[in-house]
C-alpha cells in the first residue's frame, strides 16, 4: 500500500451507537493511513462535534513510536476494544442547501483548512452516511476539494447496499451464544415456563434473527422468533405459546424490541410513559409487556430478559469474521480515497457462501443514507413467527471464528486514548 | 484414586439455581467415581424429585465406552456446559422429625434400597445443604447406613464455612467483564448520563462487589457499588450521583437486586409473585426503580441494565480458576465419601493469596445450612457505597484464567443427556 496517494491530511471520526467492532474499523483506517506515510491522520473526538469545536487528536503521532514504526500492539488492542474509542455523537447536520445551516458548514471547512484536511472518513450507521452525503454536497457546492468516504457500522445490519455491516457479526455471535446459554439455563426445571429474550432492533430484525442460528447447527434454538418486519398479534402469540407448552415445559422465544401491532402501536411503549399497546403500565419494553400479558393470559411462570447494552459492547465474545472484515473495510476506505472515490460508502460484498468469501467494495452514499434494509422475506417463515433455514444459513458465516483477547487481572485489556 | 472404597452404589444430584460451573462439579464427581471402578454412579433427574419418582440415569454407563474406558471428551464437554445437565428442582424436604413428612423419607429410602445406594452427593446451595442435613438426620434415625456429602454451588457466594463457592468465580468474571464493557460503551457520549447495572444477589452482595475488581487492575470500575449488606438511602444515592456527575459526564453504578431501605423495604418493588418455597421474597426491578427516581430527581439521561440470567449461565466466559476448583471439589467429595466422611459439605479453603492457592476440605453441613454469609465488613467502604481495595484483592483471584470452549457453527458446543 506504499503507492497510494492521499492529498493533504485526513481525518476520521465515529458516530452513532457504539459497537464491539467500530474500533476495528478505526484501526483499519489508521493502519491504512500509516502505511502511506505522507499524510497526517487526525481523529475527531466525538464525531463531527470534535470538528466543530476543534477537538482533534493526531492519530499518526499516537500510533507511531519514536523510531517511526507503527505501534502494532496498540493497534491490535484498539481493534478489540468495544464502544467508540474516539467518542461518538448524535449530531444531525442541517440540510446542506439550507441557508440557516450555512454557519455549521463554514465552521467545518474552517477547521479542514486549518489542518489541511482533504480526506474525511466517517464510521457510522444511517445518520452518519447522511453526514457524509451532506458534506459531499456542501464541499462540492463551495468548490472545496474533498474526498469523503463513509464506513459502515451498525449492529442492526440495516444499511442498504452492503451484504452486512461491520459490528453486526459480533453482536449476532453474542445473541446466538447467550440465547443458547439461556435455553440451557431454562431447561433445568420441569415446571412450565416461558422465557422472553428481548433483542435490539427497532425497525429491522436482523439481530433478533441471529438467535435462531443454532437451529441449523444442532437444533438448539428458541421456539419462536418475532421480528418487526411482521405485525405482531397477541392472540397469535398466545396460541404459539400454548402449542409449544403442550410439547415441552420450557418455552423460549426471541423478540425484537421494535415489534408492533398491525396498527403500528409498539408492543412495548417507551419506558416510563403510560400504558403500552395492551393497557399495561410500562416498567420496561416489549419483553416486559409480553411478560405481564403471559402471566395474565396463560398464568405460567414467565420471565423476560433484555439483552441490553452487552449485545453491542460484548467485546469478550467477538466474531473473528466480523473483526477481520471491519479491519479490511477500514483499510479499504483508505485505498478507495487514494483512488479518488468520494461520496461513497464502503460495502462488504459476499462473493460466495460456501466457502464463505467477501470483498470490500463501495457505493454512492446518497443511495444508501436514510433508508432501512429489512430482513429479506425469504428469511422469515410463512407464519411470521420464526426464521427460515435459508435465513440461518445466510447469517451463520458472519458469527464464525473466535478472537482471543489479552486479559489482565481476570478482565480483558482494552485501549483508551488518554 | 484406585484405592478408595465406596460401599454399595452412589447417586449424585443437582439442585437450586443453575450456574455455569455446577456441571464441572458433576464432572468431578463422575470422574472420581469412575476411577474407583467398583460402584455404579446414578444421577437424579431434577434433584431429589428424581429419587422420589424413580427417574435416575446410570452415569457410570453413560460416561464409559464399550472398552470400559472413561469418555474423557464427554466429561470435558460436560464440565464447560452451563446450567444443570441432570436438571434441577426447588424441593424443600419436610422436617425430618415431622411425622407428616415420614412418607417422603420412606419413599427415598425405598429407592436407595432398590439401587443399593449407600452414598449420596448433592450439589447445590443453602437449600440443598438443608436437604443433606435432613437426610443425614433421617437415615441416622432409622439406622440406614448412608454416606451423605453436600457439594457447594452458588453464584451468590453466600455459603458459610467455605472461602468461596464453585460457580461464583465464573459469574464474577462475567460481571467484572461486562461491567467494564458497559463502562466503555457509556463513555462515548458527552451528555451527562447515569447507567445503573443491576446484579443478582438477594441477601449477600458478593457478586455485585465483583463489578469493582477492575479498580485494582487498571482503575476502570463503576463510580459506586451498593450492596444489600448496607441500608440504601435514596437521598445518599442522589448525592453520590450529583457528586460524580460534577466530575465526569458518564456515571456508572452497580447495585445488588436485593438493596433495601433502612426499614427493610426492597428498593425494587416485588414483581407481583409471593415468597417462594423457601420464603424468599421474589425481587426484581431495583434498577428500574432507581432509573425512574434518577429521571425524576436529577433529570439527566438514565438507563438501567439487569444483567439477568446471562450472569449465571454465561459459559462462554468461564473463570479457569472456578472450573478447576469446581472439578476438584467434585472429585474431593468422592474422596471424602471413601474416607467415611458424612453429613458434611465440601469447602474451598484459601491457603495463600499470593500466590493464590486453595485446598479442598469439608465441614459439618448442619453448621452451614440455612445461614447466609454476608460480605465482610472490611470489604465495604465506610460510606457504604463502594468496595475497598481489600475486597477487590480478595475477589480478584477467583476470576483469573480463561477457558477456551470448543465452538461449532459459531456457537459453543455443550453437553446434553439424551
Amino acid at each position: 500500500m506504499n503507492n497510494i496517494i492521499i492529498h493533504g491530511n485526513a481525518i476520521v471520526g465515529q458516530s452513532g451507537g457504539p459497537t464491539a467492532a467500530i474500533n476495528a474499523t478505526l484501526a483499519g483506517v489508521i493502519s491504512g493511513m500509516l502505511k502511506q506515510k505522507k499524510s497526517t491522520l487526525y481523529g475527531m473526538r466525538n464525531g463531527i462535534d470534535g470538528v466543530l469545536c476543534d477537538h482533534l487528536i493526531n492519530l499518526s503521532e499516537t500510533f507511531t513510536d519514536e523510531n517511526g514504526s507503527i505501534r502494532e500492539d496498540d493497534l491490535a488492542l484498539l481493534a478489540h476494544t468495544p464502544a467508540a474509542a474516539l467518542g461518538s455523537c448524535r449530531h444531525k447536520l442541517p440540510a446542506a442547501d439550507d441557508l440557516a445551516g450555512e454557519q455549521t458548514y463554514e465552521k467545518i471547512i474552517e477547521i479542514f483548512k486549518k489542518y489541511d484536511i482533504r480526506t474525511f472518513f466517517y464510521i457510522g450507521g444511517n445518520d452518519s452516511m447522511d453526514t457524509v452525503a451532506k458534506l459531499s454536497f456542501y464541499t462540492e457546492k463551495v468548490g472545496y476539494p474533498m474526498t469523503l468516504i463513509g464506513v459502515p457500522k451498525t449492529i442492526d445490519n440495516d444499511l442498504m447496499g452492503t451484504d452486512h455491516t461491520p459490528g453486526f457479526g459480533s453482536a449476532a455471535k453474542f445473541v446466538a451464544t447467550v440465547t443458547r446459554e439461556i435455553i440451557f439455563d431454562c431447561a433445568v426445571y420441569t415446571v412450565p415456563a416461558v422465557t422472553i429474550v428481548e433483542i435490539m432492533g427497532r425497525d429491522a430484525g436482523w439481530l433478533t434473527a441471529a438467535a435462531a442460528i443454532g437451529r441449523v447447527v444442532d437444533g438448539i434454538a428458541p421456539d419462536y422468533v418475532y421480528l418487526p418486519e411482521r405485525d405482531f398479534s397477541m392472540e397469535g402469540f398466545m396460541d404459539d405459546l400454548r402449542a409449544a407448552l403442550a410439547k415441552h415445559p420450557n418455552v423460549v422465544v426471541a423478540i425484537s424490541e421494535g415489534i408492533h401491532l398491525a396498527d403500528g402501536t409498539p408492543v412495548g411503549a417507551a419506558s416510563g410513559v403510560g400504558p403500552d399497546a395492551f393497557g399495561h403500565v410500562q416498567l420496561g419494553g416489549a419483553g416486559k409487556a409480553l411478560e405481564y400479558a403471559v402471566r395474565e393470559q396463560i398464568g405460567c411462570k414467565v420471565r423476560s430478559i433484555e439483552l441490553n447494552l452487552p449485545q453491542r459492547c460484548g467485546a469478550h465474545l467477538l466474531s473473528a469474521t466480523d473483526i477481520e472484515e471491519s479491519l479490511r473495510t477500514g483499510e479499504g476506505a483508505v485505498m478507495a480515497a487514494a483512488q479518488g472515490v468520494s461520496g461513497e460508502m464502503m460495502t462488504i460484498d459476499r462473493v460466495s457462501n460456501a466457502p464463505y468469501r467477501t470483498e470490500i467494495g463501495h457505493k454512492p452514499v446518497a443511495a444508501i443514507a436514510n433508508q432501512v434494509r429489512y430482513v429479506d422475506a425469504a428469511y422469515i417463515n410463512e407464519a411470521g413467527n420464526n426464521i427460515t433455514d435459508a435465513g440461518c444459513h445466510y447469517l451463520a458465516p458472519v458469527i464464525e471464528g473466535k478472537i482471543s483477547l489479552p486479559y489482565a487481572g481476570g478482565v480483558p485489556k482494552f485501549y483508551r486514548f488518554d
